[in-house]
C-alpha cells in the first residue's frame, strides 16, 4: 500500500467517525478536534500527491484569534522583572520569619472548594468533565491550605505561598481586576497562646508593606466576637447577621446616613435597631478604644465582647513591643466579607497615594473620606485602596479534618487554629510599577557585552564569553558572524549592560582585552575604557563588578 | 418578616429553582451546587430556630474526600526547599547568558493549542463551557511563547520559564508522571547567523547539569534536516516519515532487529528500504562522523543533507570553544516525536545513576544497551533517562503570525526562527530528593531561636525577636506564655535552627543575653555558649552568621 492510499484509507475512516459524531450530537470540543484531525489528514494526502506544502490551502481560511483569554494576560521581561524584586522583597520578610513554603495543585476537587464561598461560588472555574472526578480551578490559597493541613494531620505550620487563583469574575483590566491574578498568603497554624502569632501577623504586613515602599497605610483591625456582640446586643435578627454586616463594611466608603438607609429600607432593619449598631460601629482610634469598650455596660455582658475585647487588649500589649502601634487603627466598622473568620480581623489600606510611607497616618485617612452616595457600589471601588487584609479562622481545617471530634469542639483533635494575611500583590504591583518608567527597568541581569571593533572575531567573542560563563559573570554578545559595531553598542544602552569587553584585531595581537564601562564613565578612565592582558580579564571584572554591587 | 420568615421564603424559592434544574436536566456541577445552597439555608433556618450550631445535623453525612485531584499532589515544605534550590541554580544559569522571564497565563484559548500536538492532544484538559471562549490549560511553554512572540511582534527575545503544565495522561506517580507537572524552558527567538544560539543551548544544558550535579550524562545530537535526507534516499513514502521516525526513535532501548521488524511488519516498509534506514541510524560517534557522512555519496547528493551537514559542522566548531564537546553524541537515530523540530535536535540523558559527572561517557552508555525486546513500549520507559531535550523550530510563530508573508516563506515578516531547551525538572528533582534524607532538609531559613530558661519571659522574647527581624536576622520562638524548656531545645535540633539566645532572670537583671551555638559547639565555647551585653547581641550575632557564611 502506498503512502497516498494509507492516508486515504485513514481519511475514509477518520470521515465515518466524524459523520457519527456529528450526528449523535457529540460533544462539540471533540467534533472540533475531530474536524481538526481529518483536515489535517486530507492535507497531508495533498502533499503526498505532490502538493505544495509552503501552499497552505488545506488549512482553514479562518485566522487563529492571537490573544489571551478574557480577564488574563502575559507578562514582559520588564513586567517579570519587577514583579519578582517584589516577590523577593515579601518572600525575605516571610522566611525573616520562619515561615516556609509549600505548593498546591492549580485544581483541587470541586467539592473541596464548594460551601466556602458563599454566593461567590459561581466565580469557580470547573474543568470540563473529560471522564474522572470534578475538578475546579482554585478560588484562593487559603481552602487549599486547610486542606492541606487536615489532610496530612499537620499540627503546626508557618507557611507561606505566592501563587496564582482563578475567579471567573466580569474582569476590568483597567481597574486590576483579573481572572488570574497572584495571591501571597502568610498563615500560621497551630494551637498557640492568644494573640501572640496574631500580632506577628501585623508586624509581618507592616514590615512587607514598609520595604516595599508602597506608600502610607494604616492596618485598620476588628474583631469578629466584638462585632458578633454588637450585632446582638443591637437586636439583629440571626438570620440578617451577614447581610447587615456586609452593609457595615462599606463605612469606609458611605457616610452612616447612606448605610442605615440601605439597613432599614433594603434589609428590613427597624431604625432603632440600626440606631444601635451605629453607636458601636462608629467608633474608631487606638488602644484608647478598649476603655471606651469595657465602659459600655451592655455590650460587656455579652460573653463575646468580653473574649474579643481580652483579645485585642493583649494585641495592644503585643502590638507595642512590635512597634506597630503607629500603624494600627482600631475600627469598629471593619467586618471583612468571608464567613470563616472567628477572631482578630484586619485589612492594610493606602491612605495616600505617591506619598512615601515616613510615618503612618492612622488618622484623617482618605480611605475613610466619603467618595460618592451611590448605593450601586462597585465592589472593586469600595477596596480600591486595599493592599492587605486576613484575620484568624479557627474553624476551616476542622472542616476537612476526617476527624468527629474536630467537628464537635473548637478544641478538638484536627480541629487547627489558623490565622493569617494575604497581600494584594497585583494591586502592589501596579502602584510599584506605575511609579518607574518602564523604558528604564533592565529586565535582564546581563553585566557583560563582548564587542568586536570592526571585525568579525565570532570566534574569540564566544571564547571570551565562555570563560566569562564558567566564572559566573553574566555575559553576552552578538549572535552575528559581522556584528555591526553601532547596533553593539545600542545593545548595551538598550539592555542596560553596565560593562563592555572591546576587541580587535590589534588587541588580539596584545594579547590584551579593552573593559569600558559603557553606562556611566569611570573616574581616571578614558572615554576609549582601560586596557588589560587578557589573563587578568576575568580578576578585574570581577573586581568592578564587585565595587558596582557595594555601591 | 422575621429572619426564620424570610430564610422559609428563599428555601421555598431556591426550593423550586432546584427542582426545575433537576426537571430539565440541567448540567450536573450546577444542580451539586444548587443543592448545596438549599441545604444552607436549610441549615440556616434550624439554627435560627434555635439549633445548636455546632450541631451539623444539617450538614451532608458523606465527608468529604481529603486528597488532590488524580495525578496531582502537594509539594511538602522540605520537598519546596530542594525543589527551590534546583530552580534557583537553573535560573542563575539562564540568566548568565542573559535570559529574562516572561509569564503566560495558565489556560490558552482552545485553538490556539489546537494542531501542534497530534494523537497527544487528547490529553489537552479542557475548562467547562461556563459562556464564553473555550479555554484549554496548556501543554507545555513552548506553543504559549511561541503565540506571545507572535502576539507582541517580537523580532528577538531570550526567555527563560519555569511553570506548571497540564496533561490528562494515564499517572505513574511512582514513575513521576504526573498530570500537573513543571517545564522549565530556554528559547532564543530571532533571526540569527547558523549555530551560534545552538551552540548556546547545549553550552546552557551541559552548564545546568553540571551545576545541579544529576549524575554523568551525555547530550545527544541530531539533524532534522539528515533525518529527512535520510528517509528520502532511502525510500520512505512522505505519509510513512513521521511513524518510520518514532520507530527509529527507539533504537535507544531497542535492538536493530526489533526495530526494523516493526518498520516491516508493523509500518509496511518493505525490509530493502529498512535496510538503508539502518544503515545511516546506526551512525553514532563523535565530531568524525561528519566526515563519514560527507563521504556518503547517494546521502549528500540531497539538498538537506548538505544543509544539515554543514551547520552540524559548525556546530561542532562552537562546541569546540564552549568545551562541551566531551558532552556530546552525534547520534543518528536520535528523533525526537515533535512534529515542529526544523534543524539541530538534542537529548541530554543520564548514563549512570549515581555518579559523580567527573567526566562524561559518551561512548558505552548504559542508555544505549538494550533493555528487553518487549515490543509494548511503555512510552515513560523509553525516556527514563532523558533529563532535557530541545531543537531548533523556525515554523512555529510563523504558525500564530497574522503577516502573510510569514506563511510562504521561511525569511518571512512574522516567522521568528527559535532554538531553545527544556529541562526535565521532575526527574531532576526525583533524584536530588532521592539522594538526600528527608530528615536532613532544612526548610526554613531560621537562623535564631529565643530560649527562656525556666521561666516565661514572654515579652523579653519578643523585644529580642523584634530586635533581631529589624536587624534583617532570621528569628523565632515558642509562642507559648509559659515555654517548656526542652520543646525549645527540641524545636532548634528539628529545624535546624543554628544559634539559640537564652534568656532568665538572671540575664534580664544583667542586662546581658547567652549566644549558643546549637548545631556544633564552636570552639574556645563553652557548652552554655558566651554570654554578651544585650546592646552588642545583634553586633555578636551578624558576625557569627559572617562567619558561617564563609565557610
Amino acid at each position: 500500500m502506498s503512502g497516498a492510499e494509507e492516508l486515504k484509507q485513514q481519511i475514509e475512516e477518520q470521515t465515518k467517525v466524524f459523520a457519527e459524531l456529528k450526528r449523535s450530537g457529540g460533544d462539540k470540543a471533540l467534533i472540533k478536534e475531530q474536524a481538526f484531525l481529518l483536515n489535517e489528514l486530507k492535507e497531508k494526502l495533498r502533499i503526498a500527491n505532490g502538493g505544495d506544502p509552503n501552499d497552505k490551502k488545506g488549512e482553514s481560511s479562518k485566522p487563529i484569534a492571537l490573544k489571551t483569554p478574557k480577564g488574563t494576560k502575559d507578562y514582559g521581561s520588564k513586567e517579570m522583572s519587577v514583579r519578582s524584586d517584589i516577590f523577593n522583597t515579601i518572600i525575605k520578610v516571610f522566611e525573616k520569619h520562619g515561615a516556609v513554603t509549600i505548593d498546591t495543585p492549580v485544581f483541587e476537587l470541586k467539592e473541596i472548594l464548594m460551601g466556602n464561598y458563599g454566593e461567590d461560588s459561581k466565580l469557580i472555574y470547573d474543568l470540563k468533565d473529560q471522564g474522572g472526578e470534578e475538578c475546579s480551578l482554585r478560588y484562593d490559597l487559603t481552602v487549599p491550605f486547610a486542606r492541606h493541613v487536615a489532610m496530612n494531620k499537620i499540627s503546626n505550620i508557618k507557611r507561606y505561598q505566592i501563587a496564582k487563583v482563578y475567579r471567573r469574575d466580569q474582569p476590568a483590566m483597567t481597574k486590576g481586576r483579573m481572572r488570574e491574578f497572584y495571591q501571597c498568603d502568610y498563615d500560621i497554624a497551630g494551637a498557640y497562646d492568644p494573640m501572640i502569632p496574631d500580632a506577628e501577623c501585623i508586624k509581618v504586613a507592616v514590615d512587607v508593606l514598609t520595604q516595599l515602599d508602597v506608600g502610607a497605610f494604616v492596618v485598620k483591625i476588628n474583631h469578629r466576637k466584638i462585632l458578633d456582640a454588637i450585632f446582638e446586643v443591637s437586636g439583629v435578627p440571626e438570620a440578617k447577621v451577614r447581610s447587615i454586616s456586609s452593609a457595615v463594611d462599606k463605612l469606609d466608603k458611605l457616610p452612616w446616613s447612606d448605610v442605615k438607609k440601605e439597613m432599614v429600607d433594603d434589609k428590613g432593619l427597624s431604625e432603632q435597631v440600626a440606631d444601635k449598631i451605629g453607636e458601636y460601629v462608629l467608633l474608631k482610634g487606638g488602644e484608647e478604644l478598649l476603655a471606651k469598650l469595657q465602659s459600655m455596660s451592655e455590650l460587656m455582658a455579652s460573653k463575646k465582647a468580653q473574649e474579643g475585647v481580652a483579645d485585642m487588649a493583649l494585641f495592644f500589649k503585643y502590638a507595642r513591643i512590635y512597634k506597630v502601634l503607629d500603624y494600627v487603627s482600631f475600627d469598629m466598622s471593619l467586618a471583612r466579607g468571608l464567613d470563616y473568620y472567628t477572631g482578630i480581623i484586619y485589612e492594610a489600606v493606602l491612605v495616600e497615594e505617591n506619598v512615601r510611607p515616613t510615618q503612618a497616618q492612622p488618622t484623617a485617612t482618605k480611605a475613610n473620606e466619603v467618595k460618592d452616595g451611590n448605593q450601586e457600589i462597585d465592589e472593586t471601588q469600595i477596596r480600591v485602596g486595599s493592599i492587605a487584609g486576613g484575620g484568624r479562622y479557627d474553624g476551616l481545617v476542622g472542616r476537612f479534618s476526617t476527624s468527629k471530634r474536630a467537628k464537635d469542639k473548637d478544641s478538638g483533635k484536627g480541629n487547627v487554629p489558623c490565622v493569617g494575611i494575604s497581600f494584594g500583590v497585583e494591586r502592589i504591583f501596579s502602584i510599584i510599577l506605575n511609579r518607574r518608567q518602564a523604558a528604564e527597568i533592565k529586565s535582564n541581569r546581563t553585566m557583560v557585552y563582548v564587542i568586536s571593533i570592526g571585525d568579525s572575531l565570532l570566534e574569540e567573542r564566544m571564547a571570551i564569553a565562555s570563560e566569562l560563563w564558567d566564572n559566573d559573570i553574566p555575559t553576552e554578545f552578538m549572535y552575528k558572524v559581522k556584528p555591526n559595531f553601532k547596533r553593539q553598542m545600542d545593545n548595551c544602552d538598550n539592555e542596560f549592560i553596565p560593562w563592555g569587553v572591546l576587541i580587535g584585531s590589534d588587541e588580539i595581537n596584545q594579547g590584551v582585552v579593552r573593559i569600558k564601562n559603557m553606562l556611566v564613565k569611570a573616574e581616571g578612565e578614558s572615554k576609549d575604557g582601560i586596557t588589560v592582558k587578557r589573563a587578568d580579564m576575568v580578576a578585574e571584572l570581577k573586581k568592578r563588578l564587585q565595587m558596582q554591587m557595594q555601591k
